[in-house]
């Protein structure tokens, strides 16, 4: 299944679209991308994370790997990819692990936005979606940032969320809402899809969204996951 | 050393001040608060993160653990504290271990801010900072969130993220900008002082402000943190 979130018309959309403003951008000019950092509770935490990243596809991405986290460059459906191989592998070896991830789009920067003024928000799409068979438990928190200075009226982006909201509920994963975040829960690839779903749909209005969500996989203290 | 973040008048902050409100909120019913997960890379990080939590200090604090974060609910000095002593005997054990901590103010629910409408921003004080003897490396992220709908003005964010990045350059803990993020190093207290202290600067002018920082302690990649 292939989703395709389509940017909304100009009534909907305030803000200039990059083809209406004769812009092209690639993903990685609109600052598409993530960060991951993978712990693993277990003394050989260095080789599981090895072999996963040996498992994962990184066809059309920039991958470089601090000691922090792993920045992960390129298209929203290469990531999302990307991002469910690495963490279902190292969740098939049995280990305890925290997956922390990090989306960001439309602010290449880090304080100062380096994007053409009038880039707007750029559509996106989230690929196929391929379970791992690994269950998860996870914490999601999704930001739309204004960065001020638009001028051109407020993009409804309550809407975007309630409809991010109303995606994870259809697709099984939503549980509760809780201090900051909203608790997910199903199968790594659902989970994932669910965040990347709404990063996008809330890009649909407002140009900077960044998006937090950390799943923790074979917890001694997980009593269920669907 | 007790640093208070003053609000600034009415003149560089347009939204209403609670004081001015005439509505008096607890740091609770403001929504502050933070959610911290340590995943430590050993074997033994059951017990390892047992014996910190009997090191930490909670008084004044609401500490709730679930299966993928702990909810600290209480005024900012507290929670620095606590966050600072917790992280700090994880660090002092030896073992690698990450720690990842979300900061929120001014939304005390998920989707919707159930603050009142008028709250406006609320200042707050990072309090006393005591150093852990635990070097760290982090990548840090500050949002401040309008959530839309005040009409007032837009309050000047980015002034006060650029007083939260020259603070980070004044205490040592600023290394570099990178993708998302800018990269701290130092001890755990002054890496968490800096970044409840640039919550707090922009937490002057705009009600709903997050942060996540990623720290990285003890990693056999890190070849030097001062």
């Amino acid at each position: 299944m292939n989703t395709t979130i389509e940017s909304p018309g100009a009534s909907a959309a305030p803000a200039a679209r990059p083809e209406e403003s004769g812009i092209s951008l690639t993903p990685q000019e609109f600052g598409v991308g993530a960060r991951v950092t993978l712990a693993v509770m277990s003394d050989d935490y260095v080789n599981l994370i090895l072999g996963a990243l040996d498992e994962a596809d990184a066809t059309g991405l920039q991958v470089t790997t601090g000691d922090v986290s792993t920045f992960i460059g390129g298209a929203e459906s290469d990531i999302l990819r990307y991002l469910s191989q690495l963490i279902g592998a190292v969740g098939r070896s049995g280990a305890h692990l925290n997956a922390v991830v990090h989306l960001s789009r439309g602010c290449p920067g880090e304080v100062l936005c380096e994007r053409p003024a009038t880039a707007g928000p750029l559509p996106g799409t989230v690929g196929e979606r391929i379970l791992t068979g690994v269950p998860a438990v996870a914490e999601w928190a999704l930001y739309p940032l204004e960065d001020g200075g638009r001028g051109d009226g407020a993009p409804d982006h309550m809407r975007d969320i309630y409809a991010a909201i109303d995606f994870s509920k259809s697709n099984g994963t939503y549980r509760s809402s809780e201090h900051f975040v909203t608790r997910l829960e199903g199968d790594v690839a659902d989970i994932l899809h669910t965040v990347a779903l709404g990063w996008i749909l809330v890009g649909r209005t407002v140009q900077h969204v960044t998006s937090h969500v950390t799943l923790s996989i074979n917890s001694p203290s997980m009593s269920r996951t669907r």
